[in-house]
């Protein structure tokens, strides 16, 4: 059996030769896609000096004298609001701008006093006295502090956030040249396997996998498809896998044990190639990569834990790396236990977990029933505690690297 | 000015006596919604005894005799596979059954052997050879282990995960009742604000703002309507505003700050009701929240930074809180200062981060310009650290909370 870093490896690999798609949307549509092109600058950000405050622009040589005696009566010779292009006049040494938050520092002021350190002339018009010295560059925004004519902002492979598209919007990218996303096929398997609207006979449960993976897909910024369950013979499952090769990656789930009925795997030895078959963790010892005909092929285990569990670990890497994402992996923080945790194992334990505060301190705690059937053990699991192989036992305030999963 | 907990707290309460909408949809769609109906199990889950392992059934009593003397004999008499029902004919203690995973127990059996502890006789057929020991229960999912029949599952106000789609699939809800998102108006104001797709005259940017919180209230789960932009003029903020309060919430960007222009603050003065202007913490200093006429409305300010940072800390909780969300936090995690971080603010600072492993060590760094125009400092900020007012300075090594953005 291969370790969890090995399996992560070989997946990686078998991207190497991966040249993602493109497509080209509108702003408002690609939120959580990966970038696909450079983003340069053409202009300065901002493109001209601007006050960060509300107040009156001045020059800072008025205050930069030593013989200068506060207050410092200055005279408003205009304003300046955001969107009003002023005039080239400039101001002397006794004279000022009102200005808002935004708008263009007029010529020749070089700072900007706000308001509160200001008062208005009780009876002279446009008069201020200035209560104490300002220094030059106050409140001034500088062209091109954020960013520089011609400067490259954002990279390919960069992850698009809210922020992210207010850079864009900024830099007049009204669209955008994204990754596609990868089409995903998802095919479960098992005679025992009926759709959520059908009431169960004795031996059957309901197919759960099917829609969990489709919204782990749609998470993890893939685009799903359902193919039809398929019963445990091998023609319509090589059928059913014929039908998914057509997308850019078949996750089934179900078949990848050593039992008599499991039909992926032999599927797999007949029309396709293994990169790994069984990893050395806890759940999902049982799972498979490799490719089905050219396709990529995840056969995740039955277990509707042990496949989200391996979905975590390894599909979703896939996906990312699939759309050039280079900030694929999800993040693992050290945490303290806030209880002992006694159970070692010879396999990786990927340990479904809370994450809360207790007494002030943000710890972990593992979920009661670790069993890979215990769907329920997955409610409120915020991560899961990856406990190394054959180490502990664990005790309390101990820290636990935790994968985090929202 | 009030703390951000002050803050927080007039916006809860702005929402004690709002009661959400609910709608019904399909198990596909309800990933990330708030669940509206309490989930109760009309069946045991798993709904029978089955195995966790492929192997054979057997009866643990043959194994608990003292006299037992290994390797063991049994007779094969039948196999049970999943979604097959077995007859009702139980075993005798020299007889076992071959079972796959998710397959039935048959009577009489109370434990599965695992393949890897048998043999198979080499000449007699449906003859295998059990070589150790095995107790009561092994590799048994006993029925109900999961959830019991009538048992109380999901609560209202839970967020839909994979997992939880795959729980309500296993109880057969096809269809699940979920809170309504709210429709939340998006204005920006400003002489200064031209299109993302239109060339800057002197003096003008492009509106960034717009964009960015169109995706953040999609990330936050809000459904986002942009209302044409608002020029500095009263009567015409008055008629957007007068249009937006159609929806659930209002987004205003800019205007709220202490100057000649801000109109929004002026229209908020005539038509509506502060819970709150301004509170201590940067960036973001000049937030409002109240209601205009009966709709609640948030003023953030018209700095890019600013108006991100003020919808992480109230308007994302907002959003989920009104759709009922109980677990509406962001996840805040201790971690050391990869770096000293010096500055000490009258006022809570909110500080754009990285989160990095170095030299082993997941820890954090403040992006280097925290000016609130510097739209960068947000490119590659995982988390803002939370460093409180009149505290500091730290040094490298110390715990500092950080909200975790993605």
């Amino acid at each position: 059996m291969i370790t969890v870093e090995e399996a992560q490896t070989r997946i990686i690999e078998s991207l190497a030769a991966h040249l993602p798609s493109t497509e080209t949307l509108s702003l408002a549509d690609v939120l959580d896609r990966v970038l696909a092109e450079s983003i340069c600058s053409d202009l300065d950000i901002p493109p001209f000096d601007n006050s960060a405050m509300d107040g009156y622009a001045v020059r800072s040589d008025v205050f930069a004298s030593r013989t200068a005696e506060y207050p410092i009566r200055l005279k408003v010779v205009g304003t300046s609001a955001a969107g009003h292009p002023i005039s080239a006049r400039g101001i002397s040494p006794v004279q000022c701008y009102r200005i808002m938050t935004g708008a263009p520092v007029p010529e020749d002021a070089d700072a900007v006093v706000q308001s509160e350190w200001t008062q208005l002339d009780p009876e002279e018009k446009d008069v201020i006295w200035v209560s104490r010295p300002v220094p030059k560059g106050l409140n001034i925004r500088r062209q091109g502090s954020d960013i520089s004519n011609g400067s490259a902002v954002l990279a390919p492979g960069t992850r698009i956030t809210p922020a992210i598209i207010g850079i864009l919007a900024t830099l007049g990218k009204s669209r955008v040249t994204v990754y596609q996303k990868p089409l995903v096929a998802i095919i479960s398997t098992g005679d025992e396997l009926i759709d959520p609207d059908q009431t169960p006979m004795p031996g059957q449960i309901r197919n759960s996998n099917a829609y969990a993976l489709h919204a782990a897909v749609c998470k993890a910024g893939g685009h799903p498809i359902i193919i039809p369950h398929a019963p445990d013979h091998l023609a319509t499952i090589i059928a059913r896998l014929d039908q998914a090769s057509q997308y850019d990656l078949i996750l089934s789930s179900g078949g990848v044990s050593v039992g008599d009925f499991d039909f992926v795997k032999q599927a797999l030895d007949a029309n396709g190639t293994q990169a790994f078959w069984r990893v050395n963790m806890k759940p999902g010892k049982p799972v498979t990569f490799g490719h089905y005909r050219h396709t990529a092929i995840f056969g995740l285990p039955g277990n509707p834990v042990s496949a989200l569990v391996t979905f975590e670990l390894f599909v979703r890497p896939f996906i990312r790396q699939w759309q050039g994402d280079t900030q694929w992996a999800r993040m693992v923080v050290p945490l303290p236990l806030l209880d002992d945790f006694e159970e070692i194992s010879d396999r990786r334990h990927y340990v479904r977990c809370q994450i809360r505060t207790q007494d002030g301190v943000v710890g972990v705690t593992a979920n009661p029933d670790q069993g890979s059937a215990i769907q329920t053990s997955w409610l409120a699991a915020g991560g899961l505690m990856v406990i190394p192989e054959n180490q502990g036992p664990w005790k309390k305030g101990s820290l636990v690297p935790v994968m985090l999963l929202h």
